[in-house]
């Protein structure tokens, strides 16, 4: 199972950086050939511009959105590691897909409707939370985000969501249940 | 009414363009001072770094985040007008919102829970589609959607959301149904 991981949280040490590493233990264990996209480390442009439009048009892909098309082609399943910011993801991996989810590619319209260029391929979401999960389920944010993230992206690019976790990263978050996440995360990992 | 603009569309020419110039012909025929942050034609910087984060510890805001604040801080009313891409903000406005509406200037936490600090303030948001308006609603997409930019943005920070329109950019959209849109965006800014 060649597995993709996006990754994007701008501080060196935090609670999605121990979930980063997490996954890396699992994917060693189970032999999966696996690729790191730390997309603050790699300086990510997430802008889309009219330039990146174009070139869909002209077939003429930029280099940087290139080398992630590539990847996300070569893997069987992308995990995404994000906090949660504003309901949603951090700028930098929003507008990597933006970017890198472009038509053509990664969707593509006929007659009909839509059709997703991914299918085939498993996608799974972790994604920590500065609020109580038990709350966002409350007041149906946590399912709100789950239909945004699964049918308007993920699943809409052909992506089966086989796993999607929101992980409280709280203070107030005792350290067993953080193992309870890891393990859980273990699991996850077919 | 002192109203704030921020609008995030890469085109030169665009059915959000045409958005924005009729917001400025509604806020011109009333007088209202106004200030447009064209996020692209500025080059705001999207990515909320490590830099950003410890600069609200130590309270040294960034000069680029400043100046925003220091716009919003004026503004009694903000308009956001953008593309709904993927279910969200284009990335360039996903990051405004990441590095400018920074804790303790747009929200903070006592013990009891949030407080929104853009209390007194009006938002509005006037979000063009790729798909059909209808069908967004009979999926439940759209009051997701709505959810998550009230409850985990705006509302959150204090702002109250006085109308909040979906405007169809489909090809199919008919030129008297863009007029409606155009002659409702005038109604809607009181």
């Amino acid at each position: 199972m060649k597995t993709l991981v996006l990754y994007a949280h701008p501080a060196r040490k935090s609670f999605n950086r121990q979930v980063l590493r997490k996954v890396e233990e699992a994917l060693e264990e189970r032999d999966y050939e696996y690729e790191v996209r730390d997309l603050y480390a790699l300086g990510f442009n997430p802008v889309l511009s009219q330039t990146d439009i174009d070139s869909i048009k002209f077939q003429k892909t930029p280099d940087d959105v290139r080398v992630e098309q590539e990847l996300i082609t070569w893997a069987d399943q992308i995990i995404l590691i994000f906090p949660l910011w504003w309901g949603g993801m951090p700028a930098i991996l929003r507008g990597y897909i933006d970017r890198v989810f472009s038509y053509g590619f990664a969707y593509r319209f006929d007659e009909v409707g839509s059709i997703g260029l991914l299918q085939g391929k498993r996608a799974i979401v972790l994604c920590s939370t500065g609020t109580s999960v038990e709350e966002m389920e409350l007041t149906g944010l946590a399912s709100s985000i789950r239909q945004i993230m699964k049918e308007s992206i993920l699943e809409f690019c052909g992506l089966e969501v086989v796993a999607f976790n929101f992980l409280s990263a709280v203070s107030s978050v005792e350290e067993e249940m953080r193992e309870a996440y890891f393990s859980e995360i273990k699991k996850v990992l077919v």
